[in-house]
């Protein structure tokens, strides 16, 4: 039996700070913000590889804000900056990057003279349909490896997370 | 009864090639990739707009490949690449502009004079200190939402998920 004092020795004040020995709790226990940044880098960085692959080799990590987005009918540059949580501007200099790369063209939308509406090329068609080939390909692997029940809630939970959002109100990121 | 033919017609090709209604779709039913960048990005942003707040306001979000490794003991740059996944390169820039910033210090490793460690300043030491606090408050919440046996499978998932890794052997990222 160890005295209390002799305990408290054992168990020194700067072991129970969360600073000491860090680097090495991220690894056998990383907390939410590692784990979705290590996620997205993953499957970011094979999808961008396997594209790469394919001859889509002039996209860049940016171009994933607005990518899975894209939308055989058109969309407007204002609903992507809606769905990728972008500022305009930022989506503006995407799009303005795409289209230069012959991805996406602007062309008036026929409903509304005033807008216009973000068409994908023929290239852009080929490029989205890899893409979500390539995404669908990672699932299957990671529902394979979960278990297809496990991997399903996964996902079920994610999506309800990701739905709840941020909680602290915050402006969007430029 | 409607005959094969008008069936046929009634589902056009396009409803079931995967192009049309993708931005729809990636709303209702986003996919992982789609998933793990949003649930990247909240978190990225709440933690930086939290940091901002309480004056570590210098932060930008190409710091969070490294910040959430830093070490009270010290960590070589070589490791901060390994746990971030990034270039030694990439590295090396962040670590300046950390080290011009306040946030750390290269200091002679004791235990091998040829090498550095990275090591934080006392204001690198309260970010640290605050942003793991942030982190743990967005788990909370998240768990709190999800209930906590649920939230514990989500995250033991989410660990499986990102040490099976990529699967494809794709270059680090620059």
């Amino acid at each position: 039996m160890v005295p209390f004092s002799d305990r408290h020795y054992l168990i020194p004040y700067d072991f129970v700070t969360t600073t000491k020995g860090r680097s090495e709790r991220q690894q056998w226990n990383p907390d939410l913000a590692v784990l979705a940044a290590r996620l997205h880098s993953q499957i970011q960085h094979e999808v961008l590889a396997r594209l790469g692959s394919a001859g889509y080799d002039d996209l860049s990590p940016r171009h994933g804000a607005v990518l899975p987005y894209l939308d055989e009918d058109g969309i407007r540059a204002t609903e992507l900056g809606r769905l990728s949580g972008r500022h305009k501007q930022l989506v503006g200099r995407l799009l303005d990057e795409l289209e230069e790369l012959g991805y996406v063209e602007r062309r008036a939308d026929p409903g509304d003279r005033r807008a216009k509406l973000v068409v994908p090329t023929e290239r852009g068609l080929a490029q989205m349909r890899l893409r979500d080939e390539i995404v669908a390909d990672i699932e299957r692997r990671h529902a394979e490896g979960a278990g297809g029940r496990a991997y399903a809630q996964l996902r079920d939970e994610l999506r309800a997370i990701v739905a709840a959002g941020g909680g602290a109100r915050v402006p969007a990121r430029r």
